[in-house]
């Protein structure tokens, strides 16, 4: 579902580039991220980045302009894989309760599918331009979840006392809570986990008995 | 449920001690953890923790032995928080489903008093001896969890698909990530966060509606 390109970069990744051979930005890019992830985006240097690559730094400005744009390249890529989900859930001919569930899956797996990009995108703390970019469109999200809900609970498709904006908290910190512990290599080939979070979010643990009433 | 009082300490917060008024043991831990989880602890400093206080670094010196007394002090806080609701519902007289409900909501009541606690005990990485030893004390936890699950699935209260160990990364993936936007001066006096949370991973969200087999 999700391209494996880097969006928002202006040659294809796998462009011949200058610089030293077995480094396009693609692969710089998945570096950054990495370091990123284990230094946080403020404590990473360009000179971190090159020690870890084994290259010069001048060989890392052959590919971006500085860190910023390799935070931006990083976001951008968890973003637009959730922005095509997003989009599909919009115009999806269903009920609410449906296009939500869809949109639960769709995250999980574009989660499992960029799980380092996505991981930073949920550490972004808006101390950059690049990063306030990315909480607007994280609060957007926010905001179309919740709106999703509340038509859900309006239909009777959720229960009525679920508050829209806890819940849709609630849903999406379960859905986010698993880049702290997935790790793409060892679940490689695993069953993905878009259903046991929608089997629990939507239809609970407990074992559904026969109602009382039924 | 919890004390409010810094368990391992050597005296009471509130004793008399050395030091600039107006700052006890107590204060000093609560601005600590304060500029931990803003910064790091990694990339906090002696220094940093003096500035904010506004105090010299020999005042903080008073009260503890350094930045690593300081962490220690504050995972215990968070630690002994659940090890009481840990040891009640391993004591419970209840099915496993049960038992399990009680740790999740009384997980989510420490969450709620001890917000600032629990976010750094779970941000803790692993580079000291205390923040290893938290893991430890977090792994024992998540491992009690997983137990109650299998056990609710053997006792058929838990959908008998529900993989233990998924299934308790997911529940307490839910549980914690409340600590991401849960902030107490703002939800004060709200109702807890508890009910929906259980609601949720036990029910699920949708509408139970009458079993067409019932």
């Amino acid at each position: 579902m999700i391209s494996s390109s880097v969006p928002g970069q202006d040659r294809p990744a796998n462009a011949p580039r200058r610089g030293r051979p077995g480094y396009d930005l693609a692969s710089v890019l998945a570096v950054a991220v990495e370091i990123f992830n284990e230094r946080g985006y403020d404590g990473t240097s360009m000179r971190d980045l090159a020690d870890r690559l084994g290259i010069a730094k001048s060989a890392i400005y052959h590919h971006v302009t500085g860190k910023e744009e390799l935070l931006r390249l990083a976001l951008d890529r968890a973003l637009a894989g959730l922005a095509v989900v997003t989009d599909r859930a919009r115009a999806l001919p269903a009920p609410a309760i449906e296009r939500l569930e869809y949109l639960v899956r769709g995250s999980v797996e574009v989660l499992e599918a960029e799980s380092p990009y996505v991981t930073l995108l949920l550490r972004v703390r808006g101390n950059t331009d690049v990063e306030r970019a990315a909480l607007d469109q994280r609060r957007a999200f926010d905001r179309f979840v919740a709106e999703l809900v509340a038509e859900a609970v309006h239909d009777g498709d959720i229960r009525p006392d679920a508050d829209a904006m806890i819940t849709a908290r609630l849903l999406f910190g379960l859905v986010n809570s698993i880049v702290e512990w997935y790790r793409p290599a060892r679940h490689a080939g695993a069953a993905s986990l878009a259903d046991p979070v929608c089997a629990m979010a939507f239809d609970g643990l407990r074992t559904r008995r026969p109602s009382p009433r039924g």
